[in-house]
């Protein structure tokens, strides 16, 4: 048995949304603001944010995307105008009223009655409407089309149970609106925007994903078809991690987004529109959390190598400083995934050993430490937070030289990605069930005794209306949703295990965030 | 007499105020969106904004700051415990009321009386009241200080007469919030910041500023003291770029930031805060722009050089875009001002003439255009925005060889920003007129006849309450507000043209947007 005393006091195994919870205090992500379901983000948090918005923003610019600004304030009206959407939203809308305060008389601030709004605006949960107005400005010709462009933007949604990253009231995220001549282009754009987002996860955050297409009781309200990324978390729910919708001519009926087409026509346009947000750290927690708190993958790391020289308050700190120094400048001389490598060197007063420990809580990749024994032979201490114990249940320092150090942290850099990437992806493989053949089986799968069930693929007929309603009760019964119907699946071959029909496509079953 | 056709329909000196709306639209930076005060910020003009949040933002944390998020809603509660500060911002607040819509049985949405929120919420207008409660739980002992912390966010100010970029009810800005251990060295990081936006505005904006205090009366609700960058338009006017704020310990009593001293005695914080916004987008415009739209300096231009094939619609187009890519991959593969180059071939359909004046519009600093006399030849056309017309009245081409227009590119974009900081602090050095001893001589200075009078530096007592009131009516009768208090003007010798009292530093008087 295992004599590691690890960072956290609570263990995955123990209490998933428990240990949720304090890694993201532990790694000092984010914390309660004190106003009802918005969070602030700390440091450490909002650092990661930003990695995840360059490489995105990235990845956006590169499929032809310019980037806007659209007001925060939509008029109710707007929303009026598609019925769907507005019931999709109305629920949860922060609405503003007044805009302006006057004294009550008892020493307390109320809106002004003599400064009510003829019509009051809402925050946006989301801009279709709002962008849906402009394009409807922007666009004559074809000529204008495709009109690709995006946002990066706060959005609010009057949550009733909110959840740190997963589920706030207000959330940061990016929000693509485009245009295109007709349906093709636009699905195909759709998919375009899906694999950008597969990309991101799998590529920058080491998160494996499934991409796929969800069913039609949980399309985006006014899409025509919706599309996500899936994460498979440690504790095997889902995760939707992104999304991605063709939204058909239902907007641009609705705000008059029309174009004059090659054959002198007017035609109303397609449009889609497509978005990831803060959840995404959310998803990096729960995929490459450990027991010993965060594990930020190097891509999206705030910084990637941290040096902590062990000082002592004496003469001799400052030739271990220059030693740290040394190989600081080394490291930020150089590039890791085609940027500058982010490296600090932590000269503030405090223990080595707690700083250690609180860079592992926070999931720094590589944490260096030096003291003055490693100084006078020319090496440094090297601790993997991908691979943080030795056998002997101790921290795992290597002792690599300076130079080698300074020579291969490129490299390891890439292999603590990788290897950070295909633990997530083992793991979310051996916890996917396949063969799950009546519904017997599956409430049998995810029955009371096994902790973390993961994902079943079973195979359906894609009912829809009311027989879709019955199977989506069904399986509200068993606390289970249909995730996505993944673009790779293999063919079918059998019948659908809710109606016994022939099945037509496989379908993810589990448990969700 | 010149005969040049300018690219805009209104002149400068015509009507400034027009001219302003019109580079913004013939520039397609933004347009009014429908919602009362809010923009739409366009693609050029975001471009713009991204490249100036990158430059400030870098800026901002080579000087120490970690950005982080906070909430866009602030409790009610929060204002009212800071009087100036509730007093300074009650009337132009967007207040929150209802968190769900309801239909009304007539077919629209109303906010649901249910849903009605226990105690309003405040769009926020700046974040001192909330970021003030974080530093109450985030600071305990002086270790945790200084507390340096910025966040890029969109803020309400409702506004009751709005101007695109310069006054709008929504704009996006950064805040830094600062908590220091003593007055010292939070006055120390106030000027700290200037310096910052100082250096941003000249170097990076190419906008020449006066660094400042702001007199008495126009102090940031709540603040100790406030210091300004102001810029003068090209109408004279001037433009209040950026602020920072000493605060003394008001937001800390209010908020209860207080830790524990090196004696071991609790002490209120020292706080500080400052900001800039998209204002400054309207200051490029009015620093920059001419007859013929605006002209981005090269640092903060979206696109630093276009390339225009002159297409045909003909077989020998592959030959000039294979020659025009040429130049664009020796370019894009350049560095300049510490960053990749960036450089757009546009070979959308279009005649070469019309985009070469979309492209004078937006102001992109080197427009190149290639026809295929150029291709014969080995050379290029090239157009530098800042110095557009010849003598003959035409464009100002000139034909470097294709090699020597990617050799010198690096070279010309750094003259081109130096040459637009230079012109524009030339102007703005000739329209500062010292040595106006009397309020008479201010009035006559001011007259009707001289359209752009610019700024004055007067000598006055500083005086506060009801003698600074007196001056503050005095002024407001010619339409005049005091800018600031340069930090390095010369000594004072004389009287207050005020008061008549000895002077004791001298002021900048100027008509102000």
């Amino acid at each position: 048995m295992s004599n590691i005393r690890h960072a956290l006091s609570v263990k995955r195994s123990d209490d998933f949304s428990q240990w949720y919870q304090e890694v993201i205090s532990a790694a000092d992500l984010a914390e309660e603001s004190g106003v009802r379901g918005c969070m602030v983000i700390k440091p450490w948090g909002y650092g990661i944010w930003e990695r995840i918005q360059r490489l995105l923003d990235d990845r956006i610019k590169e499929t032809g995307h310019d980037n806007c600004y659209f007001p925060i304030f939509i008029p109710l009206s707007n929303f009026e105008r598609e019925a769907e959407h507005v019931d999709g939203f109305a629920k949860e809308m922060a609405v503003v009223t007044h805009h302006r305060l006057i004294a009550d008389g008892q020493g307390s601030l109320v809106p002004d009655p003599e400064a009510k709004l003829e019509e009051p605006l809402v925050v946006r949960p989301t801009s279709e409407t709002i962008i849906g107005d402009a394009m409807a400005r922007w666009i004559q010709s074809w000529r204008d089309l495709p009109l690709l462009t995006n946002q990066w933007a706060n959005v609010v949604r009057w949550e009733m149970r909110t959840r740190m990253f997963l589920r706030t009231s207000e959330f940061l995220w990016q929000e693509g609106h485009t245009a295109h001549e007709n349906e093709l282009e636009a699905k195909e754009h759709t998919l375009r925007m899906l694999e950008v987002y597969r990309a991101c996860a799998e590529e920058d955050l080491a998160m494996p994903v499934i991409a796929g297409e969800k069913p039609e009781h949980e399309r985006f309200p006014g899409a025509v078809e919706t599309w996500s990324i899936e994460a498979m978390m440690q504790d095997g729910k889902a995760l939707q991690a992104g999304t991605s919708h063709y939204l058909g001519t239902n907007f641009s009926q609705a705000a008059g987004i029309k174009y004059q087409s090659r054959d002198g026509t007017e035609e109303l346009c397609h449009t889609t529109s497509w978005g990831v947000s803060t959840r995404m750290i959310g998803g990096v927690i729960m995929t490459h959390g450990d027991d010993d708190g965060l594990r930020v993958p190097p891509t999206i790391a705030p910084r990637q190598v941290v040096i902590l020289p062990m000082l002592r308050g004496k003469g001799e700190d400052d030739a271990l400083v220059a030693y740290c120094e040394g190989l600081r400048a080394k490291l930020a001389a150089q590039s890791v995934f085609g940027e500058k490598m982010r490296v600090l060197l932590d000269t503030r007063p405090g223990k080595a050993a707690a700083k250690r420990w609180d860079y592992v809580r926070k999931g720094a990749p590589v944490i260096i430490e030096v003291g003055g024994r490693d100084m006078d032979g020319g090496v440094v201490s090297l601790l993997r937070r991908d691979a943080l114990w030795a056998d002997n249940d101790k921290p795992s320092f290597q002792t690599p030289s300076l130079d080698e150090a300074a020579e291969q942290m490129n490299d390891l850099l890439q292999e603590i990605q990788k290897n950070l990437f295909e633990q997530a992806k083992s793991k979310r493989d051996e916890n996917i069930v396949r063969g799950v053949g009546t519904i017997a089986g599956l409430a049998e799968h995810f029955s009371g005794d096994r902790k973390h069930p993961g994902w079943v693929e079973v195979q359906w007929s894609k009912p829809t209306g009311d027989a879709l309603q019955q199977v989506v009760e069904q399986l509200k019964e068993l606390k289970l949703t249909v995730r996505n119907v993944p673009i790779d699946s293999e063919a079918v071959n059998g019948d659908c295990i809710f109606t016994g029909e022939p099945a037509v496509e496989r379908i993810f079953v589990a448990r969700a965030y």
